[in-house]
């Protein structure tokens, strides 16, 4: 068995549309790279980290204490090494901390002989997220772990489903370099919602559903409708409206805000579409002033990997 | 061509469970027989009903109503004679005025040579259906012509997904032979419901439709809840509760108000559970002094069909 591995650990995008809380998705080549390494001293430790200014101490650390969760849980003989290599920046909306949640987890259970399912290594990445979010909260890390598209169907007991991926799905997202707290997108969530908008919002999730399991891309979308969260969210976003207009105009089938926000993902069909919506988004943001990213990726149902 | 044809009408289930007010399921051996004529003598001619005490005049009849949409869109060289055999009693929220509604443009459709999708058919039959319950609405007709599970994922346009049946899923309905006031049913809804209840909700609908893609019958069961209009709704029935509880523990997957009652539907893997459920609920109903009737039917996935 290895002693050290070398991880991708994949961004994710999570409140996908109609299937805000639950519904979340996989990306491809956007993630942070992780080194576990097995160490006759016990314990966590976190060693190095690039990237991003986050806390050495493993109790401070996401990844530190979803690793420390597992490690509890595990009782093994030996301790672990961490290396965090951060490419995603933590506050941008796609999954930053489930990404170094995820990561610790996944390799310590790679070097111990996969002690553990992919449903158990989200209940302990869970324990890494509440650091980052303050509440336990799995839409970003069953993505991540599972790859593709994932329903979390309910956080306690933990039931994650994996829901079919379209092969010509991809994913277009922009970055926006802007601070949403996440306080403030919380707040901005009425407590009540309109019976009838609740309506409209599970007839498109279970059309979502019934879209993604017969590669149905006209289905698709038609589905991809957030009426609930979405009108207030997207106050938060400067220039979104623009943004979902330019793309779907320039192919995709639909967009949304990923996560709680700054990004907004778009799903075109077609690495074509997706590059022209990523064309016609840079082209909105690139006339606002404010710094942004995009990237083109096709939707990963493979999720977090080896690298060597 | 054929000048006349014999007609079953299926009853139906709508507002299953999470799936309030957009999804349906047929039921297979409930239901009305219906004649249709084609005449020399032009218009829409209602002349026989049994069963049951409704309008001869065709204005103010469900299936002579739907009959003239199609007429007037068909504009043919004929008439047609209805004649209606109800075994499904207005009122008992299982999809009777659905049923008319549909028999009659399913079967003029078949005299005409089929010029209408089953779209199309269900578009005529809401014009009928709008009569008895005074809007449009779809989620007992498009399981009725469809068959099998249907999503009415919207009504303008008109949207309907057949969902796939598993194999081995079999319906347990009791109704209870009282009256509810569709007004009152319609009443007693709250306009707003808690974010949190709404997620909860479309969690469970986004599962139930994965689970009746893959058949996994636990899935069924852990997704077939509604803590959205059960809870209100269900005041309405006497001896809900005890009826949903024994059914639950006689081996049904789950249960719910059908249509908006006050009939109760429940859902069970195999013919055997089905029938157990049966009788634990007449046991139930037994004990009220409430008449009632119980079924015990498959899913039905053809719909409506020519008996001769």
């Amino acid at each position: 068995m290895k002693n050290e591995i070398k991880i991708f650990s994949p961004a994710t995008v999570a409140n996908v549309a109609c299937g805000f809380d639950v519904l979340g998705f996989c990306l491809d080549n956007i993630g942070d790279d992780m080194v576990i390494r097995k160490t006759d001293k016990k314990g966590i430790h976190i060693t190095k980290i690039e990237g991003f200014d986050l806390p050495f101490e493993a109790e401070l650390n996401v990844a530190g204490v979803s690793a420390l969760a597992m490690y509890e849980a595990a009782q093994p003989d030996c301790g672990f090494e961490i290396e965090i290599y951060k490419n995603i920046k933590p506050g941008s909306g796609i999954g930053s901390s489930a990404a170094s949640a995820v990561g610790s987890v996944f390799g310590m259970n790679e070097l111990l002989g996969r002690p553990y399912n992919k449903t158990e290594l989200t209940q302990f990445a869970i324990k890494g997220e509440a650091l980052a979010s303050k509440c336990e909260h799995a839409d970003n890390l069953a993505p991540a772990i599972f790859g593709g598209f994932t329903l979390v169907k309910s956080v306690s007991p933990l039931e994650i489903l994996e829901i079919p991926t379209p092969e010509d799905l991809y994913a277009t997202i922009i970055h926006p370099q802007i601070e949403i707290k996440t306080s403030e997108a919380r707040a901005i969530l009425p407590k009540e919602v309109a019976l009838e908008n609740a309506i409209t919002q599970w007839a498109n999730f279970g059309s979502l559903i019934h879209s993604l399991h017969t590669s149905d891309y006209d289905l698709i979308q038609k589905s991809l409708h957030d009426v609930i969260v979405e009108p207030h969210r997207s106050k938060l976003i400067p220039h979104y409206k623009e943004v979902k207009e330019a793309a779907i105009q320039h192919g995709a089938l639909g967009a949304g805000i990923s996560g709680s926000g700054p990004s907004i993902f778009t799903l075109s069909k077609g690495l074509e579409n997706a590059k022209n919506v990523k064309e016609a988004i840079n082209k909105v943001y690139s006339e606002t002033g404010i710094t942004f990213e995009t990237h083109v990726t096709k939707i990963n149902t493979e999720g977090i990997k080896i690298l060597n």
